[in-house]
């Protein structure tokens, strides 16, 4: 598994793997395959020419350099059979494991086992917002093991780490992914290495160094922490190491599917009409978007028509940017948003999010650092859920969109939450006490508190 | 519900009170009733003199100022019918409705509806600490809503509330409990006015204040603020006011209850031979005991013995300096310990620890803030989970237990874990970076980070 530049990764790494192929004891596939058992995962496929790859740590195509992505045989499910199955399994992601690049048997492994958070019915929210009752959810992913969204797609990498005999798992972050990976690591037994700049915050550090991993601080901001990662996954010195979002992507980015999977089956196997997702990389956008259709295929939902509404902060909107300028690709920015999880200005993901926005008859919007913020608070008086500064965007912009008639406030609709606001308590940290009084009943009736 | 002083107040209320009885659909008691419906509770009981009065907002015995509980009517209940409604129930502690004080219904009403937290086999810490594979278990409740086991016992009293017509919810707080509080309010529409001494920490404030009630701060230390709710309880200032771990403690102490339960069923149907529970005011361990009792006598569970342990920490071991002394009493303690969310220095249900340790031969045990910061990077690092330091202190005390032969590694033993690590980041500040390195890989080499 020696590698070397990057450009060069996904060609030499196909030439001289030994992992050839997949069995698929799940799919009750017989093809004969030596080494990688995961699951339905059939093969890599480039998702600009659908050139396909077997499966293996590569992530770009070696005919055009697009980005690969999971094929999967689906083809021995019976609808009701793979319904019941579901539904009888556990509490978390691995119920979706028919659907997953994962082992039949992925749900005896150690791993944080995120997944299946509530979908929460925000009748409150949706008074305030002018939807009709019973018909806005929050989908809240603050309740995973580490708070965010992240477990759902390091859990994936953690399964592919193990089929591919990597024994170091790493990854660069500004924070959510630290926690992740250093979490999941810890209890599948993995080493794990992870890189940040050096001057974060201490209560980042503190959340990513917890759990035993290497730290470590690289002496620059994060685009010298990502080229640097770059550089490792070419070098011998990075041998038998797993990044999480960049040789083991592909299966990483499918955790994401699982909140598609989700919602409907929280739903009552139901798809909703309209979907309001953050976009960072846009890569989890894409991905519900693929396990909507999935669903659709498998038939454990009616084919239906669904929307696909993006958000941003305007302080990284690369995506909505383009998208209101009717622009297929998208021209990079420079982040400045108290939304540091979206925070990431040349999305690579962002054309096949316009694609899906458009496709959809959704749409890309963005609100202000000011508007997120007023949008964690509104959350949060209505439905008790603390939501990070991403779900203050997806919030903020449903209410944009609501008022511009973009999202139709009489139709189902779901708004992701992805992670928690304890972790960006910065962001709200202007919140405080409404009294200070003395501890007697004539000052807390001076105060006005009596009911 | 006009009430005086605290001491007058159980007579008071009772004498005055039109919540005459309860009516029980869930059990299927015909009893004729008016008012409130709370499932199948039926009474409120003295644990010191038996006496029973009524269901109403009260928590002292009019007889001999003993505390009160709810006493059940479980009588109509099959109990493979009971198990199977059960199992088909929400995957939240109200599966467990029909043994709580609450309405059938309760599913239907807007609750954070927290629970049905993870059982995670902790196969990495077992053999740390020289536990039997397979045999240990870290019952996690970071997962819920607000990340504490606080959102279960608030839970239920919502419900009380509800049923005693309060409009306003409140309680005395240093953190945990005010977040709970504030967010249940929130989201199932009551006011809520919390209390706290008003120099607590900023992020502990913005923690409790992001949910929009009134967030007060006390002139003075924790025991002014206590002294003034106790005030506000007795004066027509306080008319409507359901404090939940005062007026309405007896119901939501019974939260608690459900940990027991989901333990048991996430066992399979099957007690624990040992449980490593955290002493506060030793409510919750009481009451996990009272809720596996109730799981003997249904038949859900088989009828063998159990040990329960009780855990402190040094700085505030007031249970455990009277169980190692042989004392029937405790003698109350002035906290000084990291693990704030147990610094309870006078414990109200300390002899009943006492009794429930010594009866199941369990034990109660301390460790110092030494061994709770080593405790909770343990956890972490074996199984990927962030305690807080409550969390440090059961896994320091079961470590302590087993080195001293008191607990035995060869049998099934469940840890508490009932809280989250974001929310006491202090404790563990010195954690941090691994090593810094320049953005090269010769430095990367020279760190001797290479795997």
């Amino acid at each position: 598994m020696r590698r070397k530049g990057l450009a060069s990764m996904a060609a030499q790494t196909v030439a001289s793997s030994t992992v050839a192929s997949t069995t698929n004891p799940v799919a009750g596939d017989t093809t004969t395959v030596v080494g990688v058992d995961l699951g339905p995962a059939a093969a890599l496929s480039c998702r600009e020419c659908g050139h396909r790859v077997p499966l293996g740590p590569v992530f770009a195509c070696e005919e055009c350099f697009g980005p690969l992505e999971i094929a999967y045989d689906f083809s021995a499910y019976e609808t009701e059979e793979l319904r019941a199955r579901i539904e009888a399994g556990p509490a978390n992601i691995w119920r979706y494991a028919p659907l997953l690049p994962v082992p039949a048997d992925v749900a005896d492994k150690p791993n944080i086992n995120p997944g299946w958070t509530k979908l929460v019915k925000a009748d409150n929210l949706a008074r305030e917002l002018g939807v009709e009752a019973g018909k806005l959810f929050v989908k809240d992913d603050s309740g995973n093991p580490t708070h965010s969204f992240k477990d759902r797609v390091v859990a994936q990498a953690i399964e592919a780490a193990r089929a591919f005999d990597f024994t170091t798992l790493s990854c660069s972050s500004t924070g959510n992914l630290a926690g992740a990976v250093g979490a999941a690591a810890a209890r599948a037994g993995f080493r794990s290495c992870v890189f940040i700049p050096h001057d974060l915050e201490q209560g980042k550090i503190v959340m990513a160094a917890i759990y035993g991993g290497e730290l470590v601080g690289i002496e620059g901001n994060y685009d010298d922490v990502n080229r640097f990662c770059s550089e490792l996954i070419g070098d011998p010195a990075g041998e038998g190491w797993g990044f999480v979002n960049v040789n083991l992507r592909p299966y990483y980015a499918e955790g994401s599917k699982t909140l598609a999977y989700e919602i409907c089956e929280q739903l009552g196997w139901k798809l909703p009409d309209q979907l309001v997702i953050p976009i960072a990389s846009g890569s989890q956008l894409t991905k519900i978007d693929k396990g909507l259709q999935e669903l659709i295929k498998l038939g454990l939902v009616e084919d239906k028509p669904y929307k696909i509404f993006g958000a941003q902060a305007e302080g990284c909107s690369p995506v909505s940017v383009a998208y209101k300028a009717g622009h297929d690709v998208v021209r990079p920015q420079k982040p400045n948003t108290i939304a540091k999880s979206l925070a990431i200005g040349n999305p690579a993901d962002g054309p096949y999010v316009l694609d899906i926005a458009r496709r959809t008859g959704g749409a890309v919007e963005d609100v202000n650092d000011e508007q997120v913020v007023d949008a964690i608070k509104l959350l949060a008086r209505t439905e008790g859920i603390f939501a990070e500064t991403a779900g203050g965007v997806t919030v903020g912009v449903t209410k944009k969109l609501i008022e511009s008639g973009l999202l139709d406030p009489t139709l189902t609709t779901v708004v992701l939450n992805t992670g928690d606001g304890l972790k960006t308590l910065d962001a709200v940290a202007g919140t405080g006490l409404t009294a200070t009084i003395r501890p007697s009943l004539e000052s807390f009736r001076e105060a006005g508190l009596a009911s």
